[in-house]
């Protein structure tokens, strides 16, 4: 047994609470190395003649990636309380006893050997609000989704769509021109639009503010904005804003009263001025968002900045019953302010959603203190990787995707933000080289995978575009430029998610064939199992099929087919060719 | 190499702020596996053409334990922000570099491939006290320290020291005592007193309060008691009180409201009642501490009991002056809580302490967030285990202590909370075998190790006593039953502590010799290190002198002497014998 190769430490994802009565133990062990593990487990005060009282409980392997399984168990605790080590056998027949204070042959006698999970105390459990796990999400950039209102465009406003975007022109997207379309949305059957920036600002992808308080003219005013989250509410959508609070703009108020009065400003320690004067070229000297002297970091340790932006907070929820926030540049703002700003957010909405962006392991901010989720990067990385770049194979897949799913708790993994685009990024269908196929699978991924799936506007009808700005191009609206097979399909993968208990979240993920660039998965809920089988390559592929089919019900979900093309349990695939089915006892 | 044995994962004890300005990042490797280590590191957003400017810095093998070696490194990044990899080579020559995404054979060229510290927020920062780390405690059970007024003595108070321990009577030690003998404890040199509980309550150890804003009528009255604290504090010494928030005993007022007048009771939702009526026995149907009916847990989610016990956390520092907590069964209590507590207790007196009862790993709790310490039960295992109980051997020892070191940050093991024995455990004395010799090691060692020594009552005159009662004898005061000479042995060490610069938190542990029972450490600060030289065996043992001496000039700090017993460099020891070393260029 390779016991450099042992890993367990709670809480994280480790051991961890799913709810208030549920506990999740994982151990890390080196691939195939044991045969068996065992959750050696009691209450740490029940003793009897002077024994205590401990069970044991058999581990699953839940998964597996390149150098390590994982091993998994869910128990529920009568007091709530836990004290667990672990009984491991190896492939050999060798077997150790795993505890805090390392490794034994014989199980320990003494509780304060083992590892402790004190207290299932409820209010510390991460918990999401409930509505999210189900929501498939539709990110909107304003200034290029649709002009519903020619009167407040801003001066030099171009056609709609009649040159390519740049870091500076306007097209004059707006709310009206989201209004317009919210039938659109609700026919794809998205459940929830993440706005970019709305707050007035400079640039048009607003990430400057120049005031959290007021809503950027040229998308219309607050009236429009409040018809436009009632509009969205009536069709079951809900509104996600973007929260840029790591820095201002530089027109911001305050920031522009520190460059006016220097020391003598009320405001000068609401950024990080290192010395005055304060000097913007030819580097600034003052704390900023990455190197851009027009985007002064704010000091969110300051009282004055924190009540502030708490007050921007829960303001766009009080007056406008917004449903989340999304934070941008979120891993830079101290910890104690997002705890602070949970707190006040969810003081007067306690189901708001809390999305923060942080594309690297996110951990310390999802531990139920913070934030509710984070955007799925490496959920990103894996699936482009796969199947627009074509870089890695189905094993490397499944190894990067089973580390990134045993790197979190599964109640933060039902809740994960998995985008494939965004406006930081070049669009799905240019990265796929155009190969609409290729979309398809991304797509029929993301959209069967745990978590939240968020489209990109205009993915859906096949928009391209290389990296920020050209994936920031107008939404095309003309249907005859628009790819309506794409849309009909991406609706039918909704519609699926929405209607098949197991393809949304409540159905168990299961990995179960990785060859070369055939992928098989399965998402199981009680009797019931969907298959997904997947042929990620440009030749005709034959796939074996991985499953006991005797005495069970077939139904291919994408033709409506009760047979299907299996023969001889082989299933053919042409390139870039799929199936999705039911099977049912 | 063996990849399945190098772990890093950012932030906890492996990458976290150690001030303000500096980071410190750690990599666990197997044993012997690697011949270097450097930091891969830059700012996220420093490129020049197209490239991420990145920088090497060697890492140092800061100490390994039986299966791993851990390496550290130090920086201060300009822009608070860093972006990190690790360029690893083996004893073989193999060369790889280790990021968040993984192995690979060259450094990649995406920052989004590294580790992240995204920015060092100075609030986050996890920050003692400045005045914990250099105090050195004692801890006082009020009950059976001394009897300074026999008016307030409970009825049935036994004559000083007449009778053994047991589990209910009483022997009338008050304040009054304490007050009386702060000279005795001021000669001894401590600066800081740990009372166990001193609030209203009915057994002798007063863990089950029945009022938090009441002194226990048999310790003396609230004006006494801030006598109590003035006194202290004119000698330097801090007072810290034990808060019982887990439970509350039996006769709390509002326990008793709920016994009563059950599901009508205002008090109904202070406790976890899971049912009407309420039964002690022959279990109750109410959480409770351990399986004690008459110990019922506190509900801490609920705002009324939150708002009373930060009440209560705050009443006593402000009314009375008080420097510190310490939490009983802390672990047990929600994370939620004990951040309101922080902060309440914080807010009235910025540097008091908060320490802990957490027996096993206590990373979720030290994080900046919670506390700012906790007792080091490992610390006093592993004590114990080497110098008392002589069952492990002196690489045993220093692979456990190497492994509890590198589980935390640095600024949290230097205010650990070190002991080696409580009312709670049996006194070292007698888990010694009555040997004062092997208690003085213990003394030594824990003295001159990195956290803050805690004594407990009467060990340092050679109190015995087995498991909780007999470790909660009366405090002896006849100076001919007062181990006198191991009084002055620790005396010594205080003051070696307080005014060799090295001797505590300023100097570096490195631990450079162990074999058998033998062992040497040192504790070196600038230009002078401190050598410990100890002999745990009960043979004369000779040490080779795992140092370079020329051009350096030794003096023995116990005995005075410029000269040393180095003999052909090497120092001879009498059984359980040792010798401190000062040594400067």
């Amino acid at each position: 047994m390779l016991k450099e190769a042992i890993y367990h430490r709670p809480k994280n994802n480790y051991a961890y609470a799913y709810d208030k009565e549920t506990l999740h133990i994982m151990l890390r062990t080196k691939k195939g190395d044991l045969a068996s593990a065992w959750l050696i487990h009691g209450d740490p005060f029940d003793w009897k003649e002077n024994a205590w009282q401990k069970n044991e409980l058999e581990m699953a392997l839940s998964g597996s990636d390149s150098l390590f399984d994982y091993w998994s168990v869910e128990l529920r605790p009568p007091y709530r309380r836990l004290r667990y080590g672990f009984k491991l056998k190896d492939t050999n027949g060798e077997e150790v006893i795993f505890t805090e204070k390392g490794y034994f042959e014989e199980a320990p006698i003494d509780t304060n050997d083992y590892f402790s999970f004190p207290f299932l105390n409820g209010i510390d459990v991460f918990h999401a609000p409930e509505w999210v796990k189900d929501t498939v999400w539709y990110q909107i950039f304003p200034e290029r989704f649709a002009n519903g209102n020619k009167e407040n465009d801003p001066e030099g406003t171009l056609e709609w769509g009649s040159a390519s975007p740049s870091p500076t022109n306007f097209f004059g997207g707006d709310f009206e021109g989201v209004i317009e379309n919210l039938d659109y949305l609700a026919k794809l059957g998205i459940t929830g639009i993440y706005f970019t920036p709305i707050f007035k600002a400079h640039s048009n992808h607003k990430y400057d503010t120049t005031d959290y308080m007021e809503i950027d003219p040229q998308f219309g005013d607050k009236d429009t904005f409040k018809r436009l989250v009632n509009e969205c509410h009536d069709r079951g959508i809900r509104v996600m804003l973007d929260a840029v609070f790591n820095h201002s703009g530089y027109y911001f108020k305050p920031f522009q009263d520190v460059l006016e009065n220097e020391e003598e400003s009320p405001y000068k320690d609401w950024f990080h001025l290192k010395e005055f004067p304060i000097q913007t070229e030819p580097a600034p000297n003052y704390d900023t968002f990455a190197f851009v002297p027009s985007m002064p970091k704010l000091n969110t340790e300051n009282r004055e900045v924190k009540e502030y932006l708490l007050q921007v907070g829960k303001y766009w929820i009080e007056e406008f019953d917004i449903d989340g926030w999304r934070l941008d540049v979120a891993n830079e703002i101290d910890h104690q302010f997002w705890r602070e700003f949970r707190s006040a957010v969810k003081s007067v909405k306690p189901d708001v959603y809390i999305l923060g962006e942080i594309w690297h392991d996110s951990m310390p901010w999802l531990q139920g203190d913070q934030f509710d989720a984070v955007m799925n990067y490496p959920f990103t990385k894996a699936s482009l990787d796969f199947f627009a770049h074509q870089i890695i194979d189905s094993k490397t897949f499944v190894n990067n995707l089973n580390a990134l799913l045993h790197s979190y708790p599964k109640n933060v993994n039902e809740v994960a933000f998995n985008l494939l685009g965004s406006h930081d990024t070049p669009r799905i269908l240019t990265m796929a080289e155009e190969d609409v196929d290729k979309v398809k699978l991304l797509f029929l991924f993301q959209l069967s995978f745990t978590g939240t799936p968020c489209i990109y506007y205009g993915d859906e009808i096949a928009v391209t575009g290389g990296a920020d700005p050209g994936c920031r191009k107008c939404m095309i609206w003309d249907e005859e430029n628009q790819d309506i097979e794409l849309f009909s399909f991406v609706k039918r993968l909704i519609d699926l998610r929405k209607n098949e208990p197991a393809f949304g979240n409540n159905g168990e993920l299961h990995f179960l064939y990785a060859e070369d660039r055939k992928l098989v998965y399965e998402k199981k809920l009680d009797n019931e199992s969907l298959l997904f089988i997947i042929n990620n390559s440009e030749h005709d592929e034959s796939i074996d099929f991985p499953y006991e089919l005797q005495n069970k019900k077939v139904l291919n979900l994408l033709s409506g087919n009760e047979d299907t093309d299996i023969e001889d349990l082989k299933i053919k695939l042409p390139a870039f060719g799929f199936q999705v089915l039911k099977v049912t006892d």
